[in-house]
Order: structure tokens, then C-alpha cells, then sequence
């Protein structure tokens, strides 16, 4: 539940210590994220109570008094203040917009707003919806506790996105989520400004969306696991009310199994096809030489087309193995008749031909990287999911693009370097100002082998937050100490969301433990379950247990663990700290010792629920390197203690058990191990610790 | 989140320790709740995978389908196990019911059921649907993970009942709670084998049930807050579904300032009337006297009683001040020609003539302890809050009675206290077994001056397990240790339900922190909060900084933390360990001396929180109290590891500090200092803790 350990350090309370008294009374920082483009801080503050009022001015619509709405709503929940819907003759935040968005909303609309505050009221100037929206969100995220009560700081803001295209892609198919766990995702996106909802649906585990023109795709594809057209509607509607647009994907010629179910007459293969139930790259494809083929696609994507009123329409396009078109007489045939040398020229000219019935819908083409050959048209926007290079390629040959690679959730990458990814960056830095004005922005994407209704927004958030931040704020907004005290708040205002980022973990612990676990046993599992991560990037079907599938329970430790240890990474820092300071090494000396020695003991602790638990069992030799990795800090600290360096031999032992708790075990990494690695390091080079003092 | 402090003594865990070495491999216990009639232990166990299937034989009806799907997602939730639907030629768990039950739930139908596991299958054989629903909550409470799995052990189980009427009440009317929360609150009650809801509809601050006779009732006295027709035949339908009786509840003459919003012509005085805002006893009253009065509840009785399928119709009759009668001439003249001396006497002929129509109406009248005047026909039930003598004394004299004194969830009583509380104990221990027979159960009462959509679960979980456990099980099932052990593993269950009475706290505690708070911080927070309980009984009003209202947010500390302290009473128990026992001693003390380190040094951890939250400052003075009890705890292990006797002194001095610290401050009470005061006097004296090392 995120709070923390005691004896951990935090190292702006440190710091406060360190100076020796200053006042904890300092203007508080704002928890603001993204940050907006400039914020000029005021003096004093608006006190939020009961009587707060909104007034809407200007331009108005049913869509603006939905969102003040929610607003009051969210506001009620953050500070339990009941609010009463009346009108008052001096409303205590104005928002003036000056005239509607388009009806369905556009790439590239104006979101900007100003936001002042002072302590007699808070104003909101936006052109549009979008942006009195984006800035009711923003004064939400100013409302804190204060000693005198629930008050918003004064200040001017001055906001408007870097990039137009900020998203987040969510794969349905693989696991299925149900339409509410979206919607109070969707609620998240708007918490952090993200304008882009790319709904993945369909692939070789599932069809995930009605179609009345050709059912068996859902009913023979799914499972009966769906969205109703009235659902999609539903869900459209509700990103629309949140400034969201909503681009659906129907992956093909690959990641098609699931059509095939229904519809064999569109493979490449003889069939009979099942729904896929396993992970990785399948043979079956779409026979891109059939007539029908198209004539099928011609009348879904109308259908589609007119179910998802976005002007975009993404077509997938990855991941092609070719191994079915090899296999097929026909298709061989028809790629020497076509001279199409190869099986990507094979699927470029399918491309071209998808591409030209979208466009023929109304619409505009996305695809992930593989259907970006030279040449194709311009109205297209390719989504790099491969490297920044090829999105820079694209851009210098004047194609729109956008960046996923780096931005992908289920690899297990801590936020600071998701933060780090930069769509203007890498090869992209090299462009012309024009060719990167062709680089609309960014998706995170949350593929969805390892996630369920259970532990999806503990994917998604908090990390999430950290690249909606990177899409938004200005391209100079980079500090990872700042970034990561503020994802800490914005977190924790998302729970008032309903979202279960926080929420799920101590639940699935106890389910782990059994609930007939005592408190303190449950104590010693969070211990251990604080300090670990899944393994990362492609590694986790590699590394299983037992080879998985959709049927897999996802009840382990490694799927109960957040994705990022917050304890881990505050232990790092406060040995970096211990290694470097001159300040405060005894007290920054204790609390590592105290939460060495927690976690050297904890082993024994946890055996009672290795006995009793599966599911504690598989982490026993984990759990055995925590209090071994512990054991080696502690004596570290005590050569530090005694003031001299450590021998070269009790060094090359340390570093032999630390390589041992570095091996991933349970499909988990033991997060400290680094850290402790560098306090052996520096206490063995008789490092600055010893010589500050 | 309930996992508790590290170093807390966890008795069962310690008592293996003390053994030295007993395999903690040993039979677990059964964390049924409420524990069975009769269980006999078997050996081996069922294995719970996904093939798990369930097979209904017998009499067959819906709503068993229904159980059995409500039953798979709970086991899904309990395991995270995928479920197929498909039969099976082999079914795991069969389901035997002899026969349908009435069509409408009575009171005193056949609840009982046998429930038999073995390691090859489970069987359930119950008279009626209503124990095949009770048999599938135990065996969902019977599943636990295990070495190899997840299990049930094998066990025969006979069960049944002690009392037919075992129920919940909640005021809605207070606080108005929505239909989704009353829902999540019946699926608890379905899991701890109540059988009743008691609606409280209406009262001074709210008419919460639609009227389409009268539809002022609803619109004028509810601000909007109330639960249409439809919803009201939902919530009957979903309790149906869980064999849960649903009695409504329309308070009358008194606690109806609602009712004459839109009605004065029904009150005594002259009105006009608003809404009331307040707590406490008011002075309006029904005109007892006028026949429009009996007309209008004619008509309200015959809509409501036509609504509300339960035989029983309860009308309140609590708490009338007789202000308004004795303003009111007419009244006064009235009770002079009808010969009636007091207001006792009108209200008891009041509750005849509304006795008469429920009766004519086809139903049976329940009423609080005011209704009960010797010589009232014998069809009605007495619900007793005000003691025990009166359900004693109604069932002298043939009248059947539930027991709600002792079992009120909103007096902040710990769990053992209601346990204690026995409907046959008391006076009515001295009834003949027949007189006995009368006293048809209880009912748990959650009057929500204090709660809120927020906290209302926390209110009533885990607590009213142990209430429920009274009124099912034989009245020998008394053992204080294995209830909290029980309830801390039923409260893990109940989670699963959705119920929030654990999660809404951190995220309480958050927002009383402000989400700038650091994790440190909320640890700080939390050590507070985790020891302290809202002041007890009825003095929440009087000892409030401000007149509270229905208005008032319910934000603070004292409505965050849970009504019972698992800290407090833990360190309590420890206390008495060390000061008892001839074991483990110095572990103990090392125990007891790590948590009140923690204790000790918490305050000064607390002060940045202070300085920034309105809502912490408040508790500045409860948490220095905590620090000098801590002190003064560390000084009594002092003086006892020295191994001498405690001077008189400084025993004066130590007891001055903790009376001070007993003091309520902030509406709150320090819970460890009863246990500190132990541990000093047992010091003082140079107690056991000193000789049997």
C-alpha cells in the first residue's frame, strides 16, 4: 500500500536534517505532472471549502458541465469536503472558454489554457473545451492540505502540450479487460493529460470487438469475451467527455489467428484454426493474394469506420513471420507474377491496398513500422515500435510518426528511463525543424501477456505518468529526483480515480500467504516482495516455469510485485549518499543498518510461510539471497565503522555472493543487489566514507 | 492494509518459538467464521485447481445457478484460478437440496447442511437452497493455499443455526449509503451466514424510500437521496439471491422530522419543517390523535407493505420526547377524554392502531423496546436496545424478541465485547427453555451519524463477523484468542467481496497527509493512527470541535482509523506474556522495547506533517502523549532487565503520565496505555516479569 518502511530514508527529510533545522514550513513544491510549460508562483493561497463554486463563461456545452461535474467530484473525494451544486453570485473558479472544439475531436487542436489563482478566486482561460478541461485537471493536482485547511497555492500557469499525439495503447486481446477497468483508465489518462486512447483489439488470442457485418470474428474469436458495438460507443463517448480520442487497431495481416476461427477463407494456411492460447510470434496470416480478402476487409473497415468516428485507423502491420505465404503454392505464384521479390514487398503491396480502402472509409492509415515502405503515401502515420530510427527515417522521407519504442509498459523499466525517451531524441535530434514537426508525439503500450483485470493499472500507473509527462511538458524537463517526488503524489491522487494501482498489491500478498497468515508473517512476505521486480524486457516466457498460456493464473509473486521497487531505489540513493556525503553518515549510516538488519533477518522470518505456501515456496532461494545480500552490507558498514578499508579477499567474497543474488530466481530480480555491490566497493577502496568524517 | 508492524508479537508464532522447534508444518486450524455446529477433521485434502467443478443435484432453481457462479467468481477472486463453466462428467463438489424453500424467506426455515471433503471430492446435502448457500460460503472459507496448492481440507461438517433471525441494520437515513455499497455489505452477510437486513429507511434527516402514494415524502425528504421502487425490489431480489431476509423499517411517531417536510399536516406541532441536520432526539411527533394520521399510514403501510415481500414490518416507536404532545392542546385533551396518564400511554395506543394496520395489511409488526406495553397482541417482535431485562421480560410474558443492545457496531466496542454479548445471557439466562425460545436472535445496528459511503464498511467489518459467529454458532463457542484469529482471517476474505474496510484507511490516512507526503511520513502517520480509536459509547457529540451535522465532512483522524485497534491489542497481549510468562522473556522484551522505540521516537518523525496538514495538527497532543507513554514503557524494561523492583516514586510519576495520556484529545483514545499502566505496576511491584527468569 506504498507506504513505505520505516527507518527508510527519504532524502528530502534528510536533507531538512542535514541543514540543521531549516523550517519544514517552506513553500511547499508543487505536485504537479506533467508539468506545465511555465507556472510563475504567487503568494498565498485560495482556500478550497464547502462553499467552492464553479462558473462556466464564454463558449458552453453539455460536455463542460460534465467535466465541472467531475470535477466536483474528484475534488469531494480528495478532500472528503461535501459540495453543494448550487450557483453562487461569486463563483470561486471562473472558466472562460472562447469557443467549441470540433465535433469529433482532431490531431492537433488547440489544449491550451492559462490558470491563475490567487486567494480571492482561480481563473481558467482556454480557446476550447480541451483546454479548460486540461486545466480543471491541473488545478485538481494544486488542491492540498495546509494548515489552515484545503487550499490551492496562488499562481499563474501558462500550458499547452509539446506534442498533439500523447497515448496509450492498451492490448485487450491477449487478456481481455472489461470495459470499467478501461473507463477509470481512460480517468487516469485525463489526470495527466494524455489525448490518445489506442484500443488494440484483436490479435491471435482474440477478436475483441462486435461486428454486426461478420459475427463469428467475435463470437467464434473471443471466448465470448467483447465489447458490444453499444459498449464501444459507450467507451468513445466517455474519452470524448475527457478530451480522449479513441483509435482503434485491428492488427493484420499477422496476429490474426483469432479471425481465422471464424474465417479460415482468409488465411494463408488450410486451416482449421483455434484461438491462440500461447505468447510469441504465429504462423498464420492473411492470404494478401485473395480477392475476397480484400473484399472482407472492405466491408469491415466500413463497418469499423463508421463505429470509430477518429479520423485514424490503425491497421497493425507487425510481425509478420511469412511462414504461411512460404508454404503456399499460390502465394508464391502470385509474387513472381507481382514481382514481389520478397515477403515484405508481399506485404507492402497489401499494405497499399488496406491503405487505399481506409482512405476510401474517410480515414487516415496507422501502422506499426513494418508498414512503412518508401514510397507509400503521405497520410499515413507510422508508429515506431522497433527504435527511434526508424521513426527519424521516416520523418527525413516526410512521413508522420510516432514513438512507442521506449514507452513500452510490460518490459518493466523503471519510469526514470521510459523519461529518459525522448521522441525528438536520439536519431530524431539529427532532423530538420520541419521533418520534426512531422513527429507527432508518443504511446506507451501495454501489451497484455501478464496482465489481467487484477494487476493492469499496477502495470500501467504510476509509470505511465512519467511519459505523459514526457509527451506534455517542454523537452527541458528532466530532473528524475523532481520527476519521481511527483509521480509519488500524482499516484497517490490517482487511487481517487478508483484506480487499483496501490490497492491490488497488499491484496494479492494475502492471497499469496493464505489468509490465515499472521500479521507478521504477511510482514515478512511485503519485506521480501518490496525489494524484488520481474525479470525484464523479452525474458519472462523464456524463464517460466512451465511454458505459459491465457490460461496461466497470474497468482505469483512475480505478477503481484510492482513493476518498479520504490524501496530498492530509496535504499540506492541513500548509499549513493552514504558514499558520497559529508554530511550526516552516522544517522544515514543507521538507517541503512536498520534496514539491513530487517531484511538480513527477514528469511527466517518468511520460512513459517514457505511451509504453508506454493507460492512462497518458489521464492525460498530469493528470499535466502536477500538476507545473504543483506549480511555483506552489514559488514560493510562494520569495516566503514572501524575506519579502515577491507581486505581485498572479504571484497572478492562479497562480490561472488552478490553475482549469486543478482541471478534472476522465480522469474525475479533482487533489487539491492546493486546498490550493496557499490557500498562494498566503496568501503573496500577505503572510499570517501571513511575519509569525510 | 492490516499488514501490521514489524516486531509485533504474533502470539501463535511466538508460542511455536517458545516449544523450541515444533514444526510449523502442523494441521492449520480452520478459519470458518461463524464455526460451525460440528466439525470432524479428516485427512488429506481436496486439491482446487482449475478443472474444479460443481454439479447441482437434487431439487434445482435458478437462483442455486446463481450461487454457483457467484460461488466460482469468489473462488476465482479467492485463487486467482480461471474457472471454466463447462459440466463435468466428474464434479468436484456436488450439491445436494432436497427441496425448494418459500417462495418468500421466512423466519425459522431450514438453514441447515452437511458438508463432507475428501481428498477424491467434496459433497453438500442441505434440505433446502438456503443451506446449500450457507454450505458453499463454508467451503469457500475452507480454501487455502497450501504446499502444493491451493486445498481444502478434508473435513464432515454438520451445521446448522443456533438462532433463526441473525441480522444487520443499517441507518441510511443519516447518511445516505448507495445501493452498490448496501449490495457489497449483503454479499459480507452472505459470507458470515446472517440472514436479515434491516433497512432503516427513515428518520428526522432523511425519508430514503420512494413513495408513489406520497410522493412528498421522498422529494421533499431526502434532498434527492433516496432509493427508487425499482432499486428497492433490486436489493430485494440480490438479498433473495444470498437467503437474506430484508426488513424495512419506518420509524414512527417520533424520528420523522422527514416525513413532514412534505407532510406537517401529520406532526404535532405547526410546522413548517425542514430536513433536520443535527443528531440527537427531536421534538417532532405524529398527531397521534388526528385520523388522517392513521388514514395516510393506512395508505403508506398498504403501498410499502405491497413493496416489501418480508413478513415482518418494523415501525420503529424509539426515542419520542413528548415535547410536541404536551405543547398541543388538542393532544392534551385527548389524552384526558381517552383516559390515557402518560405519554407512554398515547404512544402505546399509537402503536396499537399502527399494529392493527400491519396486521390488516397481512403483515407482522417488529419494534423497538418502546413499543412493548404488557397486553399488545402477541404477533409482534420486540427488537431490544435498550438492555437485556426488557427482552427478558417480554418473552416472560410470550413475546419474541431480538437482541440489538450490546451488538450496536456505532459504540465503537471491540469485537470481543459484542461477542460476549449472548441474546440467551443476561436476564435471560433465567427464562424457562420455552420463554428461551421466544429470543429469536439479533441484530448487529449501524447508525451512521459517523459514517459515510467512505468508512461505512470499516464500521461494520470485520467487527459484525463476530456478532454473526454469536447468533450462529452453539452458545459454547466462546474462545476470545481463536475469534480474533478467525476474524483477522475472515477480514482477508470479506476484502474479496470488494468491501473496502480496509483499503479506505491508507488512502484516508493520504489525504489527511496531503499526497505531497513523503512515504516517511505516511509510516509516521500511520504508527499514530494504527494505536489510537475514536472515543467510545455517545460522546462523539459532546466532545466534538463543532456542533457536527449531517454537513460535517467526515475527513479527520478520528474517521479514519478502524473502530478497533489490532495494534493496541496485540502489544496488550505481548505485555501480558512478558509480565506472565516463564518463557522467552527476553525475546518478548526485545519485542515490546523495539515497538515502543518506535512509539517514542514517532513524534518528532510526525512533526513536518503537523506543520503542513490542518487535519494532522489536530492530533499534535495525542501524539506527544504516545511518546512520553513510549518513554515511560522503555523506563519499566529499564528497571526490569536491572532486575530490581521500581522505586515508589518514580511508579507515581509514570502513573501521572499515563493518566494524562488516557485523556481523549482530538476525539481519540490512546489504546496502549491500559497495557503500559500493566507493565508499570507489574515492574513496580518486582513482579513475575523479574523472578521466573
Amino acid at each position: 500500500m506504498g507506504m513505505g518502511h520505516w527507518g527508510m530514508c527519504v532524502i528530502g527529510f534528510t536533507l531538512l536534517l542535514c541543514a540543521g533545522g531549516t523550517s519544514a514550513q517552506e513553500q511547499p513544491r508543487l505536485n504537479l505532472m506533467p508539468l506545465p510549460a511555465n507556472v510563475q508562483l504567487g503568494s498565498g493561497s485560495l482556500r478550497v471549502d464547502s462553499s467552492f463554486s464553479v462558473a462556466l463563461t464564454g463558449h458552453t456545452e453539455a460536455r463542460l458541465d460534465r467535466a465541472v461535474q467531475r470535477f466536483f467530484r474528484q475534488l469531494s473525494r480528495q478532500t472528503a469536503l461535501p459540495f453543494s451544486a448550487k450557483a453562487s453570485t461569486k463563483p470561486t473558479l471562473i472558466v472562460h472558454t472562447d469557443h467549441a472544439s470540433k465535433e469529433v475531436q482532431e490531431l492537433g487542436e488547440d489544449e491550451s489554457y492559462t490558470l491563475s489563482v490567487a486567494a480571492d478566486g482561480a481563473k481558467i482561460e482556454a480557446p476550447t473545451p480541451l483546454g479548460a478541461m486540461h486545466a480543471l485537471q491541473t488545478f485538481l493536482q494544486l488542491v492540498e492540505v495546509s494548515p489552515d485547511g484545503f487550499a490551492a497555492p496562488a499562481a499563474t500557469i501558462q500550458d499547452k502540450p509539446r506534442f498533439p499525439w500523447r497515448g496509450l495503447m492498451i492490448d485487450v486481446s491477449r487478456h481481455f479487460i472489461p470495459l470499467d477497468i478501461l473507463k477509470r483508465n481512460l480517468d487516469g489518462l485525463e489526470a495527466v493529460k494524455m489525448n490518445v486512447f489506442h484500443w488494440h483489439l484483436s490479435e491471435d488470442q482474440g477478436f475483441r470487438a462486435e461486428s454486426k457485418k461478420f459475427p463469428k470474428l467475435h463470437t467464434l474469436g473471443s471466448d465470448g469475451l467483447y465489447y458490444t458495438q453499444d459498449e464501444i460507443r459507450e467507451l468513445i463517448a466517455y474519452a470524448r467527455d475527457r478530451g480522449i480520442r479513441v483509435v482503434p487497431e485491428f492488427d493484420m495481416p499477422g496476429h490474426s489467428t483469432a479471425w481465422f476461427v471464424g474465417h479460415p477463407e482468409l488465411a494463408s494456411g488450410p486451416g482449421p484454426y483455434e484461438i491462440e492460447r500461447k505468447w510469441g510470434i504465429f504462423d498464420p496470416a492473411m492470404d494478401l493474394t485473395n480477392e475476397k480478402t480484400y473484399k472482407f476487409l472492405d466491408e469491415l473497415v466500413a463497418e469499423m469506420t463508421k463505429l470509430f468516428p477518429d479520423h485514424y485507423f490503425h491497421i497493425g502491420g507487425d510481425e509478420v513471420n511469412g511462414k504461411q505465404w512460404d508454404a503456399n503454392p499460390k502465394i508464391q505464384e502470385f509474387k513472381k507474377s507481382h514481382k514481389l521479390a520478397t515477403n515484405e514487398a508481399l506485404q507492402a503491396y497489401f499494405s497499399e491496398r488496406v491503405q487505399k480502402i481506409v482512405t476510401k472509409h474517410g480515414k487516415a492509415v496507422v501502422g506499426w513500422d513494418e508498414v512503412f515502405i518508401p514510397g507509400v503515401p503521405k497520410d499515413i502515420v507510422i508508429q515506431s515500435w522497433r527504435g527511434q530510427a526508424s521513426l527519424a527515417q521516416a520523418a527525413a522521407q516526410g512521413y508522420h510518426g510516432i514513438l512507442s519504442n521506449g514507452y513500452y509498459l510490460d518490459l518493466g523499466w523503471p519510469a526514470a528511463r521510459h523519461y529518459a525517451v525522448d521522441p525528438a531524441g536520439g536519431q530524431a535530434a539529427n532532423l530538420t525543424p520541419e521533418q520534426q514537426q512531422l513527429i507527432l508525439g508518443g504511446e506507451s503500450c501495454m501489451w497484455s501477456e501478464y496482465v489481467n483485470p487484477e494487476n493492469i493499472d499496477s502495470r500501467i500507473w504510476p509509470r505511465n505518468a512519467a511519459i505523459a509527462e514526457r509527451l506534455w511538458s517542454p523537452q527541458s524537463v528532466t530532473d528524475v529526483a523532481s520527476m519521481y517526488a511527483r509521480l509519488h503524489a500524482v499516484a497517490a491522487q490517482l487511487e481517487w480515480l478508483g484506480l487499483t494501482h496501490r490497492t491490488y498489491y497488499p491484496q494479492m500478498l494475502r492471497r499469496i500467504a493464505g489468509h490465515g497468515a499472521t500479521p507478521e508473517q504477511l510482514t515478512a512476505l511485503r519485506t521480501l516482495a518490496d525489494v524484488v521486480e520481474p525479470v525484464k524486457e523479452y525474458t519472462r516466457e523464456a524463464t517460466a516455469p512451465a511454458p505459459p498460456t491465457s490460461a496461466t493464473p497470474l497468482n505469483r509473486i512475480v505478477d503481484a510485485v510492482p513493476l518498479e521497487s520504490d524501496v530498492a531505489r530509496r535504499f540506492g540513493e541513500l548509499v549513493d549518499k552514504f558514499a558520497s556525503s559529508s554530511c550526516c553518515d552516522a544517522d544515514t549510516a543507521a538507517q541503512l543498518r536498520a534496514q539491513l538488519s530487517a531484511w538480513r533477518d527477514n528469511d527466517s522470518r518468511l520460512q513459517p510461510l514457505m511451509q504453508r505456501s506454493f507460492l512462497v515456496k518458489e521464492v525460498a532461494a530469493t528470499s535466502q539471497d536477500l538476507s545473504a545480500l543483506a549480511a555483506v552490507g552489514l559488514a560493510a558498514l562494520d569495516f566503514e565503522a572501524k575506519g579502515g578499508a577491507a581486505p581485498d579477499d572479504w571484497k572478492t567474497q562479497q562480490l561472488a555472493v552478490i553475482e549469486q543474488a543478482k541471478k534472476p530466481k522465480a522469474q525475479l530480480l533482487l533489487m539491492p543487489a546493486p546498490a550493496i555491490q557499490r557500498l562494498v566497493e566503496a568501503v573496500a577502496a577505503g572510499g570517501s566514507c571513511g575519509t569525510t568524517k
